[in-house]
């Protein structure tokens, strides 16, 4: 106990000369009242230039999003409901923070796909886990649910309500506590945006071990509580590598404080580890210490035409095994992938229509030596026919540019209609076949079956759009495509989580016996079931 | 449940062309009878050369070792005590491999420190899980506490039994399950001694993620089971981003398959994570799969000199920037180490004598390219002044000379008489602090007083030789050291776990509510407490 105490003082002193807070303008978006949700879509970050398109624009499409509650057979666990007096209590824990205005509501109960909805009547903004911590305590006492929300940027309705659950926001936890300049080690609050804190710890030379699409918008706290894979897996690894500690406040209030700032601490259980993925079902994380890698000398990117897949697998394995610990992504994108950017985004390809395209990406210590290793790849390729045709970039503009054509397909495809989303773990050999079987089995009742993903993980987004959602689309889709994925031993979620689209379906990825445990594990960590309801396990029979 | 049923099916078509069987070599430690442990302890495993030396070897000293129950202030728990009939049980379900000669229990009971011994009266040595589900299901209904063991190489009395416990031994579940030769997948059984496995790999181009001193003989379900950190760390990171899937069987003897082999699996809590670092406490881990990373093409060593600490730092930084991604090890060692290395085991310093000595390791893709980027370092820190000699190999023979005097510390140890280990994890820069104040504290009571370990992750080796163990010198340094490590917010157990010896300081490194919140997941895992009792957590009030 003695420890213990002498440990969370020492936090204070320690790192007192090292606190870099968030300069005023983190909050601007915030600070600009009803506006903040458009805002946000449209990236009023103060992000300029070519890094912009790197997160998600606003869906097309002004129509009324179909009631979760009313498109799904789902029905209310008996929570109680927001009354005024618990209005009052919110107000009087976080003045001002409490907003019911049904404009601003509406933003944050619609996700950003535009294909689920719910109903809550009140968006709570704390700024400290000391006041998430009282709210937790608050409605876990009165039993009322509650969604926890970062950047709203999840793939499979986790991060809206579905019924009238109380949403917690993040978004004005958006402090960095301290960043170790020759460790590396980033202590920030769970609302930081990720492209902020890329900023961030790129102007002290290192960078975040995780880049997805969203970075725009996403938050830490999300992409820890989603177990978020992205752009530089490949390279860095899971979130279960690079998290170092957590906070979190359990659904009693409690708060659980693992902020640890150690690259190796084995005493007892890693609990941090539980809320890692858990989609905010177990516990809201309020704080996160994450490892940065150093910030690379040299970036270089290839984009490369590929005659078939075959010659996309050689390409990927004579990039392992030739670029070895410099290769840092190896992403693909099918023909269809690179018309939807080109018609919905004005994109063009740099390299001569194929089947395939694959984008490889090094970051190394040496412009020199890794110019050297790229250039030989290339060669190789080119001359035994595996690549028909290709660019290389090192500059940052053009890196940026080929990089958008793989990075707002996610985009293009939103463009185009509804979308039903796939994000599948394979064995790499059969990555493709699977997308093919979907394009012959939906023949003209798609508009677009693409496939495209980190093929270098294993991992293919596989995405069908149509004219508007329909339940026949979907009855031909599903249970295919996930009875498909068990047959490979194939994982039904890569790494968007299963929320509240996809909890059904745990089973075709877990036996029985997993799926009793994780219930049990839920039911240990909050009893009332109030974390984040009817998200990512079944429902219980 | 279909897709689950088809996933099972398919793992064994799947992989059946790809079946490596272990050779019947493998087996042959354990096929020679009441000999195994001395054998097991003198590394009879075929293994010959230089890489024999990177296990550990037995203790010196021939007389008992105090009984655990006898030294420190510990009651027996309610379990029941094995009787005529549990054995007959027993010989049912694993015929022939029920052991309770007391020749072959006398090294199960006791620790290779030779400082903790239990005093159980069987040993069971399955071979398959279901066997394993089979005891388990056995003894939980029978209210028998179990002791599992690995390869028993643990530092903190972890792997034997503290009173009667029935000892499970993973050592004939040795059989390599698949290896997949793209991915470098590797799904094994738990008992697969880690040299041997790291042998299997390296012939198919790969390597085992980790490595450790006692990889002679320690085991990889056991190294799971510890989430094991050793000389690999730095570049391949934990154990909990590289094992990808794991078979456990809990305590009523429920099978938890969890054996994926998937780079990416977001479907639900990632249970295996429980497991990883329990130390055989929620489960007991029967299969483990594993990513190995490719095998480098070149593989280089530095040994170097440094006149103090503080170029021991400067050294680190000066490698980090101009190694960037080969940097594959650093680990570091004081003067007295040397003289110890020196003095029990005869090996001779490669470098003229200093306080320090670091080893640096790289490993890439390119001879050429590292080679270039490493000399250019070595000439930086000798003509700076940070390192005062120094000495470089490529040549596997040389390589392994210069690992060895790293390696075999832990060895030249043991041989200097009784060891208080400590494994600190630190902020870097106060590492050495902890050596410099615990030897000005104990001054002549101890023999030696040595500091050494993986400096590129933050993790001090603390050692102290006495002629014998003693209560006074205990004293001294507990809990000195671990309130001195609270205080600087470090772990009071890197990568060593807590065991039975560590288990009462927990609070040291975490707050009461994660204290806490461990027991509950501890009772709702195994109700009963039967699994390697008295470990891990500290007795409940």
């Amino acid at each position: 106990m003695l420890g213990s105490r002498a440990m969370v003082l020492h936090l204070v002193s320690r790192w007192s000369a090292r606190f870099f807070w968030a300069s005023a303008g983190w909050r601007r978006t915030y600070a600009q009242g009803a506006s903040f949700r458009l805002k946000w879509l449209g990236h009023s970050l103060g992000i300029n230039g070519p890094l912009a398109c790197r997160g998600y624009s606003s869906v097309s499409g002004s129509s009324e999003v179909m009631l979760t509650s009313e498109r799904y057979p789902v029905q209310r666990l008996p929570f109680s409901t927001v009354s005024e007096e618990d209005l009052a209590a919110f107000e009087c824990i976080i003045p001002g923070r409490v907003i019911t205005d049904p404009e601003q509501l509406q933003a944050c109960n619609v996700d950003w796909l535009r294909t689920v909805r719910g109903c809550s009547k009140v968006l709570l903004r704390p700024q400290t886990s000391e006041e998430v911590s009282q709210i937790l305590r608050y409605c876990y006492k009165r039993n009322l649910a509650v969604n926890p929300q970062g950047g709203n940027t999840g793939m499979v309705g986790g991060s809206v309500p579905v019924f009238d659950e109380v949403i917690l926001s993040t978004a004005l936890m958006n402090q960095v506590i301290s960043f170790h300049d020759i460790s590396g080690i980033l202590v920030c609050q769970a609302g930081c945006v990720l492209e902020e804190l890329s900023r961030y710890v790129q102007e002290r030379n290192f960078i975040m071990p995780l880049d997805l699409g969203a970075k725009g918008s996403c938050h830490i706290g999300g992409n820890v509580a989603t177990n978020a894979g992205g752009l530089r897996f490949l390279r860095y690894g899971s979130l279960r590598g690079t998290v170092l500690g957590l906070e979190v406040v359990l659904a009693d209030g409690t708060i659980l404080n693992c902020l640890t700032s150690l690259r190796k601490d084995n005493t007892g259980y890693d609990l941090k580890q539980l809320f890692i993925g858990s989609e905010g079902t177990l516990g809201i994380i309020t704080a996160v210490s994450i490892l940065c890698p150093p910030r690379p000398k040299a970036v270089n990117v290839a984009f490369l035409g590929c005659p078939g897949f075959t010659e996309v697998l050689k390409t990927f394995s004579t990039c392992k095994g030739m670029l070895g610990e410099i290769l840092s992504a190896f992403e693909f994108m099918d023909s269809e992938c690179m018309q939807l950017v080109g018609q919905h985004l004005h994109l063009t390809s740099p390299v001569q229509e194929s089947p395939f395209y694959v984008l490889v990406e090094t970051s190394g210590s040496s412009a020199e030596h890794d110019a050297e290793k790229l250039t030989s790849v290339l060669e190789h390729v080119l001359n035994s026919g595996l690549v028909s045709d290709g660019t290389m970039a090192s500059d940052q503009r053009k890196v940026q540019t080929l990089w958008a054509l793989r990075e707002r397909i996610t985009e293009a495809l939103s463009r185009d209609g509804y979308v039903f989303k796939y994000d599948i773990s394979l064995p790499v050999e059969r990555l493709y076949d699977l997308v093919m079987d979907v394009r012959n089995r939906l023949g003209p009742c798609a508009k677009h079956v693409v496939g495209y993903g980190h093929l270098g993980d294993g991992n293919l987004h596989l995405n069908v759009t149509a004219e508007a959602f329909s339940q026949d689309l979907l009855g031909a889709l599903e249970p295919y495509v996930y009875a498909w994925t068990a047959e490979q031993r194939g994982s039904v979620s890569a790494e968007h989580g299963l929320g509240f689209k996809k909890k059904n379906v745990l089973g075709y990825s877990k036996p029985p016996v997993a799926v009793d445990l994780m219930q049990q594990l839920k039911a240990l960590l909050d009893p009332k079931g109030i974390l984040n309801p009817y998200k990512t396990l079944p429902a219980q029979a």
